[in-house]
C-alpha cells in the first residue's frame, strides 16, 4: 500500500511555529516518525510539502498511490480547487491536523475538504498522522 | 489506565439503523472488538450507553479514570450540558463518530463537544474508538 | 393495526396550561376521545408521555407497531436525538399539534421532526391527532 | 357548510408532474374522490384552479362559503397577497399539501399562508384534501 | 411562602467546577447559606437538582409552593420545555446565574427561560440566590 | 397634470378588511374624497386597481400621464417586477401606503418599490393619497 | 394646533451639505416657509434644531403642545432613545426626510423612529415639512 | 426542431428601457433577428410575451414542441412558480438574459430557474437569444 | 461605601411612561426609596439622570466612590462609548433594568454594557436597585 | 481577433473526473474542437491549463490578444485575485462552464469572476466554450 | 496648513486606560508630542476632546482649516452623525486608532468613519496621530 | 534596520490598472521613491513581488529581516495562508493599502491579515508605504 503524506502551507516551519498549538517537533522529524510507523506496519509512504496551493493540486493529480494523508493547513479552510482534486482522486482520503480546529478562531472551524475526505483526525499533535496510517493499516485499498 | 466508552442516543441500535451510514456491526460486537483491542494495548475499558442526555451527563461525573471516549450521536449537536460536563472533567476526552459528520446535513456538521475534547476522529466506522484506543495507548495518563 | 400515541413535555398539564392555545382539555379526555375513534375505525392505540427525551426515545425504539403519531412538544423544536430515533423506526409516522405552531414564537415554527415524519398535521387542537388516527385507517401498513 | 377547494400554480398538471412527489392521480380524479368523501359527509364543494396568483385572490373574494381549503403551489411560499386575501376572509381556512413540504428544497419548507390559516395539513397526498373535510365535519361554522 | 430552589445539569459538582467562574462553594454549602437567609427572612425553601431535563421539568410541576428560583445551567440556553414548564407555572419565578452569562461564550449569552422569568439576576456567585430570596420577602404571593 | 392612482391586491375590499388598520371607508369613498381632492387643485385624476401583479404592470406601462400615486399593498414586498415597470416609467411615482407599514410584520416593513418611487408616504389612512395628490399639485411635471 | 418642528444633527448645514441630496435651501429658509405654510392653515409651529441626542430627547420631553415634526437625520438610524422619547410623547408624531432614505445607503433604510410615530414622509425635500403639515391642519390633537 | 422564446415583464418595452442596460432595439427587432437565425438553423420558432405570471406558466404548461428559451425578466428572481412550470416541462430549457445580471442589483443576482434550466446565458444582449438557438441546432430533441 | 446610581435617557420621566412596563413610582419616590435603604445598609448614595449619551460618560469619569449601580435605559443597547467608560471604572458595577428586558422587542434583549459589569438584575421594577445596594453591602470595595 | 481559452484547476483532468457532471471528453479532445470551430469562424486560439491561481494571473496579464474565454473551475468561487486580474485586463471577457453550476452545492453557485466579465455561459458541456466563439465571431474587437 | 485634532470619548482618560491596549502616555503628553512634531513639520494643530457626540459633531462643523485627524473611540463603530459630519467637511480627513482595532472585539473591527475619510491609520499608538500629520505635510490642502 | 517590501497580485501593473484607484505611477517608480525614503531615514529596503499566494508565503519564510510592509492586493481579503506565514514571523509587520479598502466593494472592506499585523495604513497612495517607513524609523527592532 502505498501513500502519499501532503503538507500545506506553513508546515514547513513547524518546531518554529507557535509550539503550544502545533508542538515542538520539526516536520523532518514527524516525517521521520511517519516513516518509522509505516515500516512497522508494512506500508509505504511518500511525503511532500508545499505552500503553493496550485503544486499541492498537482501532486493530487499525479499521485497514482493508494490513500493521500493530507493536512492543508490554511488552505483547509476555503480551497475548493484543492477539495475538487481529492474528490477526483477515487482512491482513500484522510485529513489531519495538529490542533484541534475546533478550538480555534471561528474561520478555523469549518474544514472544505471535510466532505471529500473519507474520514477527519484533529488534534493529537504528530500523532494525527500515525493513526490515519494505522487506520489504513488496517484496511483494503480500493481499486 | 482505565476509560470509559460512552454512547449516545440511538446508537444501542447499531446494526439495525441505516447501514450505509453507520455500518452492519452491532453495538455488542463493537464493544466485543474494542475490549479486544484495548486488552491487546494494555488498557482497562468500560462501557455505557444511553438515550437519556442526564444520564451521560451522571455517567460523565462518576467517571474516576484516565480518559473518555464519547459519541454522544445526536446530542454532539446541541448538548451544551454534555460538554459542560466533558469541561469539568480534567482527563483525557476524544469524540468519536462512526460516519464522517461533515458529509451530512448541515445541523450535523458541528458538535457542541469537539471544543471541550482533546482531538476528533469522524468517519473510520468503528475503527474510529479503535484509533482513540491506539491513541491513548501512546500516552500517559493527565494528573 | 397498531399504534402508539407519543405526547412530549408538559403535555401531561393539558387542560390547565394555556388553554386559547392548547384548548381545556385534559390529556385523559384526549386520549379517550382518541381510544374510541381508533375502536371505530378498527385500530389499535396505546399511550405514552413523558417529560423525559430520553425516555421519548426508548419509547420509539421499544415500539413494535404499525405507526407513531407524535406530539412531541418543545423537543419538536431541537431535538435531534428524537428525529433520529424517528428515522431510525420505518413505519409511519405523523407528526401532530393541537395549536398551529406557525402562529406562534419564531422558535416555534420550525420542527426538526417533520422532515423524517410522513406528514404533518397541526392546528386543529386536539382533532389533530384524530385525523391521524383517519389517515392511517385508510391506509395498510409498511411492512 | 359550503366549501371552496382552491389549488394553484401546476397543479392542473398533477398525474403529469414527477410522480414520486406528487402521486399518480390527475386533479380530475382528486376532485372526483373529494365530491364522493364530501358527500358522504355531507358538505358541498365547489372547485378552483388557476396559475394566476390574481385571479386565485378574486377567489378568495368572491367566495362566501363556510370554509376554504387550499393548495396554493409555489405560491405558499411566497404570496403575501394571497396571504393577505385568506386574512381578510374570516371564515375557516385549511392549508393542505399533497407532499411533505418540509422534506424538501429549503426555499418550499416556509409557507406565508399557514400563519393565517387555521391549520395544517402536509404529506398525506390527496388524502391532505379528505382530512380537511373530515375536519370540517366536524365542526360548527364561522358566523 | 414556600420556595423551590432548582438547580440543573453539572450544578451538583459546584466547588470541583472551574472556580475562577462558579466560585470556590459546593452546592451543599450553598444550599447551607440559602435556608440560613430563607429562616432569617421568614420564607420555606426546598432544594432540587438534576441532570435531567426531563427531571427538572418533572420537578415544576409538580412543585406547589408560591415561587421558584432556577438555575437551569447549560440547559438555560436551549431547553424550550424547561422554558414551557416555567410558563405553565403561574406564580412567581427568578431565574439565576452564579457567573455573569453575559462575560462569556456566545453561546451562553443567551438564555430561553429569561423571557418566561419575572426577573433575572446574573454574576453574583451565591448571593444571586440569596438576592431572589431578598427580593421573594418583600412581595405577597401570586394568587 | 394628468395622475394615474393605482392599488393593489385586496385594496378593493377596504371597508371590509381590518379597520383597526386600514379604516372604515370604502375604496369607492375613498376614491370620491381624491377626486374632490384634485378637482380643487386643478390635478386630472384616473383609478385602477387590480389583484393581479400582471395587469397593474400592464396599467403602468400603458398610462402616459405626468405622474402615478401606487399603493400596490401585499406586492410592494415582493414584486420586482412592478418595480421594474415603475423604473421605465421615467415621470413623477409617489408610494403610499393607509397604514404605517413600519409597525407591522417584520415582512411588511420593506418595500421593493421604495427605492424606484421619489418619494414614499406611509400611515395617513386615505389621507396619504391626499398629501400625494398636494406635492404634485406644488410641483411641474417632468418632461 | 402647536407644532414643534424638530431637526437633528447636521440639518443646521443644509444649503452646504450635499445638494444632489438635500436640496439648496438652508435650514433658515426652509423655516420660513414653514412658518409661512402653517399661519396660512392656522396652526402654531416652533423650531428646534441640535446636533446632540440628548438635547434632541430634552425637547420632545418638555413640548407640551399637540404634534412633533421629526427629522431626526443620522439619529434615525440608531437612537432608541429618541425613539423612546417619542413613544413616551403621547400626542401625534410624524417622521419626516428631505431625501428619500430608501434609495440611499443600506443602513440609512431603516429607522428606528419609523414604529413610533404615526406615519412617515420622505423622499420630498423640504415639501416633506409642509405636507407633514398639511396633514395636521386636517385632523383634530389627541386628548 | 420547434422552441417557444418566452420573455417576461418589462421585456415588451425593449428599445425604450434604460438602453445602458438592456441595449436600443425593440422587442419585435430581436424576434425578426431571432426568425432569421432560427430559419438558417432550420429551426422553428413562436414568441409570447407576458407580463403576467399567470400566463407565462399557462404558455409553459401549453407548449409541446422541444425547447424553451426563457428570459423571464424580474420574475426569474422570486418566481417559484414559473421555475416549477419549467421543472414539469422535461424537454430542453435555456434561461437568457440580455444584461450580465451578476454586474446588477444584489436581489438581481439569483434566479430561480437557474437550477431547472439546461443552462444560462447572461450578458450578451439580444445575441444571448442566438447563442441559445445556435447550441440547440447542435444538439438532438430529447424524446 | 460610596455608591453612584446613574440612570439614563428618558428615566426622568419614571410614572409618566409606560406603567405596565416602568411602574407608577416616579425617579424621585425611587430614589428616596434607595436612600433609605441605603441609609439602613450603611452605604453612602448619590443620583444622576441625563438624557445626554456624553453627560453619562462624563458621570462616570468623575466618579471616585466604590460601585456604580447603572440603568441606561436605551442607551444600554448600543452605546460602546458608555460601556468603554465602564470598562475604564475599575471598581464594582451593576446593571440594573425596571422590566425585564428580556420579554420585550428584539432590539432590546441586548445590553452593551452586561459584558462590562459585574452582573445584572433586571425585571424586579425599582426593587432591581435595592437588589443591588444589598449586594453591595455584603461585600468590600475594591481597592 | 486573437483569443485565450484559459481553464484552471483540475480541468486537466477532463475525461476522467465525474462524467455525469463535466462529459467524457478530455481537454485535448475539446481543445481540437475549439480549434477547428475558431478555424471556421476566422478566429485565431491560443490555450493555456493551470492548476495555481498565480498563473493563471500572470497568463491574464500577459495575454495582448483581443478576448479571453475563461473557466476558472473552483477558482472561480473565491479567487479575487483572478477577478481583479480580469478587471484590469479591458478587452472582452466571457465566463463559461461546461457543467450548469447553479444546479450544485451552495458553494459553486457563485463567481466572483462573473461580475467582471462581459457574460456568462454555464451548462453546455463543451459547447459552452463554442458558443462564447460564436458570439467573439459577431462582434468588433475593444480597442 | 491648519488641522484639528479631534478625540471622541473616554481618550481624555488615556494613560489610566488599559495601559497594555492604549499605551501609558497621558492625551496631554500626546499633544504635546504632535505640537512638537507638526512645528517641526510646518503645521498649525488645534485640540478638541469630548465624550459628548454633538460636541464632537458641533467641532467638526464649526472648524475651518484644512484637515482633521480624528479618534472618534467609541463611536467611531455606531455614528452615522459623526459620520455624516465628516462627510459634509470637504476638505481633508484622516482616521486614526492608538489601537490595531483589528485585532479586537468584533464590534470594534468595523468604522462608520473610514468610508467618508481619506485614509486610515491604526495600530501604532500616539503615533497613528505623527503618521497622519506626516502625509498632511507633504501635500496641499484642498480647496 | 533591513526591511521587505512585499507587493502581492496585479499590483505589477500599477499605473495601468484603474488610474482613480491606484494613482498612476508605476510600481518601479514607488519602489524607487521607498528606497529614497528608506536611504534618508536610514533603513534598508528589499522589494518582492508576486501574483502567487505560495511564493509570496515562501517570501515572508524567507526573510529574515527586522520588518514587512505588505500589500497582499486582493490576497488580503481571503488567504488565510499568508496570514498564518505572518504570524509566523515574530517581528513587525504593516500593512497597507493604496486605495483607502473601506470605501469599495463589501468583500474588500475586511482583510484576513489585518489582525496579524501590528497596524494599518489605507488610502493614501504610494504614501501608504513611506507612512510605515517613516513608523519604523521611529521604533527599535524587536528582538
Amino acid at each position: 500500500m502505498k501513500i502519499l503524506i501532503l503538507n500545506g502551507p506553513n508546515l514547513n516551519l513547524l518546531g518554529q511555529r507557535d509550539k503550544e498549538i502545533y508542538g515542538a517537533k520539526t516536520l523532518d522529524i514527524i516525517n521521520r516518525d511517519i516513516t518509522a510507523e509505516a515500516k512497522k506496519l508494512g506500508l509505504s509512504v511518500e511525503f511532500h510539502q508545499s505552500n503553493s496551493e496550485g503544486e499541492l493540486i498537482d501532486c493530487i493529480q499525479k499521485f497514482d498511490g493508494d490513500a493521500i494523508i493530507i493536512n492543508a493547513g490554511a488552505y483547509s479552510h476555503y480551497s475548493i480547487a484543492i477539495a475538487d482534486a481529492l474528490r477526483d482522486y477515487k482512491k482513500i482520503k484522510i485529513e489531519v491536523h495538529l490542533s484541534n480546529i475546533f478550538t480555534r478562531e471561528e474561520f478555523r472551524r469549518h474544514s472544505m475538504l471535510s466532505a471529500v475526505c473519507d474520514g477527519i483526525i484533529s488534534g493529537f499533535s504528530e500523532k494525527s498522522y500515525l493513526l490515519a496510517l494505522q487506520y489504513l493499516a488496517t484496511i483494503k485499498p480500493k481499486k
